[in-house]
């Protein structure tokens, strides 16, 4: 038999981690606040727990997917965890993931925090994938039931590195996003259809952009930066940088997307790194060393 | 014999581009505001213009590669341009590359406008390319002649446009730039190795990213969205966005190139696209429509 597993909270995430267990033939119990979410879910053959409690005594292997930390809190705080395994995919910053594991410890029950790296309709699927950190025997012993959901990346011991990872690859998503969305909002400025600009230019571009200038950078900040090496320095790219800015505004686009790396390349030239390469000013984005 | 081309400006750009000519045999006559610069390029067999008159006669194609917009007014007007094709690549908006056409066009001379997607020392390899525009027949009969710099793409009648596509591309590089500092500033928060993270997390994510969200982006654009479909509306994401801003300054990292993200997707909210994917973004970007 297929492990028994809980999943606590049945939003649009909750669901789709229940559906997968489902689907895979794990005696699945499911609990949500409101209750009567997910209906689809009792025909798959889903237990409905009347209370959080009743949910967690269900299972070994408890996934809580919760709308904010807060609501983990407020819900497992004072239930019996003792020789649970609470898996928390709920969205957090390493800090909550932290404090979340030291509770959780000390109720008895192992604690493994998740990082999900896919929206809701790729979970079972082969593009989603999940980081985790924490209990590592846990993980080790449940590698195969948390493979159901998505591909599992275990990072770490330290509860907190999953949220890490997560968060740091959702910036850079966005970062990528919004450099993309402007320049389909310049394209469009122009009436350039965004599918020919996308295939023919913006999609190549970012692919060799991407393989030749993040290798380049992370070596950097790990070995320090190769003298003479760089192909355009930080004052040469800071100098050259109004001229996007002027370009967008002359043509109609917002340059919001735009003004903190100009600020970023100032600051990095004004600080002496005019002759540094990229790796510079990722230093400079660190307040707290 | 290979096209006689002459090349004004020698600042690092100008000078990658005259060595590209030399070497591959074609006849270059150079010349610089400042005598003397660059003085590998005489033993390349390189000629020296003393005036740009001088050089613009010297050659029927002339390249231009100047500080800005502006030195190349300063620097062509009142020259005898007749007959001459001018392939201007110095950093302009396409405002600024209109009214340059405009004013060679007058003064009998064919224009061409070109974007250069590529550092010096890329300048005559394989992966520096350039984007032209403007006058059709010049490009086609320098085809070759420019292929020497780097794979050409003519991109329109409309002189503008190869600013344009130059600082589309380029704005979207530096989003993905900055998405990536904010990411290896983070894993540095945790003492992660760069090479590490980047290798096994950054690089395959965002290559995952680029391929299913631009294509994506741009067919919506064009197309306008595919009811349904997407995997997690602005609404979602707006509301998620706060974590990474939050977990950014609990880790001692400036979320500067974080913020206009989350102005952007709370606008988009705001104005009704809370339903929406992250093309309805882009729309709101665009401020002269």
């Amino acid at each position: 038999m297929k492990t028994p597993v809980t999943v606590l909270g049945l939003g649009a995430m909750g669901t789709a981690l229940a559906r997968a267990f489902l689907a895979a033939g794990h005696p699945t119990t499911v609990w949500n606040r409101t209750p009567g979410r997910s209906p689809e879910l009792d025909s798959l053959g889903a237990t409905r727990a009347a209370t959080a409690g009743e949910a967690v005594a269900a299972a070994e292997l408890v996934v809580v997917c919760l709308l904010v930390d807060d609501t983990v809190r407020t819900t497992l705080d004072g239930l019996d965890l003792t020789g649970r395994t609470i898996v928390n995919l709920t969205n957090s910053t390493p800090g909550q993931a932290r404090a979340t594991a030291d509770r959780i410890s000390a109720a008895g029950a192992r604690y493994l925090d998740g990082g999900i790296m896919a929206v809701p309709v790729m979970i079972g699927g082969p593009a989603a994938f999940i980081f985790y950190s924490g209990a590592q025997a846990a993980f080790e012993q449940h590698t195969a039931d948390l493979s159901v959901l998505g591909r599992p990346a275990f990072v770490g011991a330290d509860p907190g590195l999953a949220a890490l990872h997560d968060i740091a690859l959702l910036s850079a998503m966005y970062g990528m996003i919004g450099g993309t969305q402007h320049a389909l909002a310049l394209a469009g400025s122009e009436q350039l259809p965004a599918v020919g600009f996308t295939n023919e230019f913006l999609m190549p571009w970012l692919t060799a952009m991407l393989g030749s200038l993040l290798p380049r950078m992370a070596k950097d900040l790990d070995d320090g930066p190769a003298p003479g090496a760089a192909g355009s320095n930080l004052a040469m790219q800071s100098a050259a940088y109004g001229n996007l800015i002027e370009a967008s505004v002359a043509q109609g686009v917002d340059p919001a997307m735009l003004v903190p790396m100009g600020e970023l390349l100032r600051k990095a030239v004004e600080a002496g790194h005019g002759d540094a390469d990229l790796s510079a000013a990722v230093q400079l984005l660190r307040t707290a060393d």
